[in-house]
């Protein structure tokens, strides 16, 4: 999807993304990209199974060049997180053992807190097929694993890299119902607006006859101002609604089709339904 | 990675996806499958250019064939949200509009309520290359957006279904920290137990001499009893350290290295340096 905009700072703070052992190339380029899109930058590949680099990983990047450019290779897990100060191990089993396990949100505010705190920090994937074997889980500190469908648990692992990524990303924002652009402020129009509206209406109802009988007018209006309030149209909406109401009353159909439409928009109005 | 439990129930219900224009199989595979992870089903084609059925497709769908077969097509975008009550439309680019813009939290719970109502919903999304025109998102109610790097905004199809069929999952649990599976709780052993390890360590070095000169030894015992309590131990691991101990303190090394490792240890607790 579209977006970019290019003369805005390329966040580039946050984890490292640890890959172990990862097999395909494109996988690497598709765990590139999520790491751009929501503003982390530095990968590590632990022996990756098809060789770095790879022009399969870059061309799947989509130009995320800065992520693959700097890439750091290791020979070994222990290697890869030797510098770190705390690190996640991602896992979709459960796993027999005592180490804290976190939801993606929870681990992605730690994570946050202890960069705040300049800690190094890193999150660990294992291979797409098979994932991390439990002694590859016992070097992190904690695990964090995804709320995914029991029945069909099985992440793309740039999948999995961008959940983290985007929740990593929110941990930075406001608040949750922060969006980096925003609707047009809507400034209902005055009051005075909407009734000229309502009478305008009313004068070209009356002059068809619309209230009828004539007991009934009190309560068809009622129920037309309700239905004319409660979308707190603009100034500009109600100047369009007026000229429709305009043309609907000035002018006639150039191929009358009979009385059918006027009738039942007053019955959805709740008016009689005697004629 | 892995981790599905084929016997457990495959999640089903939630907001349609429907993806305008799509131009590649390969992403309504993984759109599928993105959708399957997080219990979402109902997959609505609006025109895809690489025509339908697709091998490709349910290729890179990974075997979420329920989704894959299930999948409906439509000649145009009004055709598809016909009988839609409530839909979001996703867009990276801000839009001179006067639509509500949500965070996809805030629209997962949007929709989340609007299900529990009893509504049909529905998320639109637009093509790989170029997103949704502006008539096509004029068509739904209110605009999701991604808090993406906006430097690197350009989300992958099967990434932006895969935030929204997320977030609509998060929306169905009870609370942000919940986990598909648990640490086996961690209880610390009793005091006594700790103790026991404390006096264990103080009788083995007080017999090598270690607390020299006598004066310091009860800032040595503190601070050996500060890093020992700290990690809130389990009775198992006090066993396990007992072990150490008691290993360390009967036995001499086949091969002796000198006498480096005890005096870097005694400085590491805080003691003195004159040996």
């Amino acid at each position: 999807m579209a977006g970019t905009n290019s003369e805005r700072e390329l966040l580039t703070e946050g984890p490292a993304i640890i890959l172990a052992f990862p097999q395909l190339g494109e996988n690497i380029g598709m765990v590139a990209r999520a790491m751009a899109n929501f503003g982390l930058s530095e990968l590590r590949l632990v022996n990756p199974r098809d060789g770095w680099p790879s022009e399969k990983a870059r061309s799947a990047a989509s130009r995320a060049d800065h992520v693959i450019d700097n890439a750091k290779l290791y020979g070994s897990l222990e290697e890869a997180i030797a510098d770190l100060n705390f690190v996640y191990a991602t896992t979709a089993r459960d796993r027999d053992g005592y180490k804290p396990v976190r939801s993606p949100i929870v681990a992605a505010r730690e994570l946050r807190n202890r960069f705040t705190a300049g800690q190094a920090t890193g999150i660990i994937f294992g291979r797409e097929r098979t994932g991390l074997t439990n002694e590859e889980v016992s070097l992190a500190d904690e695990i964090v694993t995804f709320p995914v469908n029991p029945a069909f648990a099985s992440l793309n692992l740039a999948q999995a890299v961008l959940l983290m990524s985007y929740e990593w990303m929110k941990t930075g924002m406001g608040s949750e119902e922060e969006t980096s652009f925003q609707a047009i402020a809507q400034h209902p129009a005055t009051k005075e607006q909407l009734q000229g509206l309502v009478d305008h209406l009313e004068e070209a109802l009356d002059a068809r006859n619309y209230f009828r009988p004539a007991d009934k007018k009190p309560k068809l209006m009622e129920n037309l101002r309700a239905v004319l309030t409660r979308p707190s149209f603009t100034e500009s909406e109600i100047q369009v609604l007026r000229g429709v109401v305009s043309s609907l009353d000035r002018f006639t159909r150039e191929n009358p089709r009979g009385s059918a439409a006027p009738a039942l928009s007053r019955k959805a109005l709740g008016g009689c339904e005697d004629d």
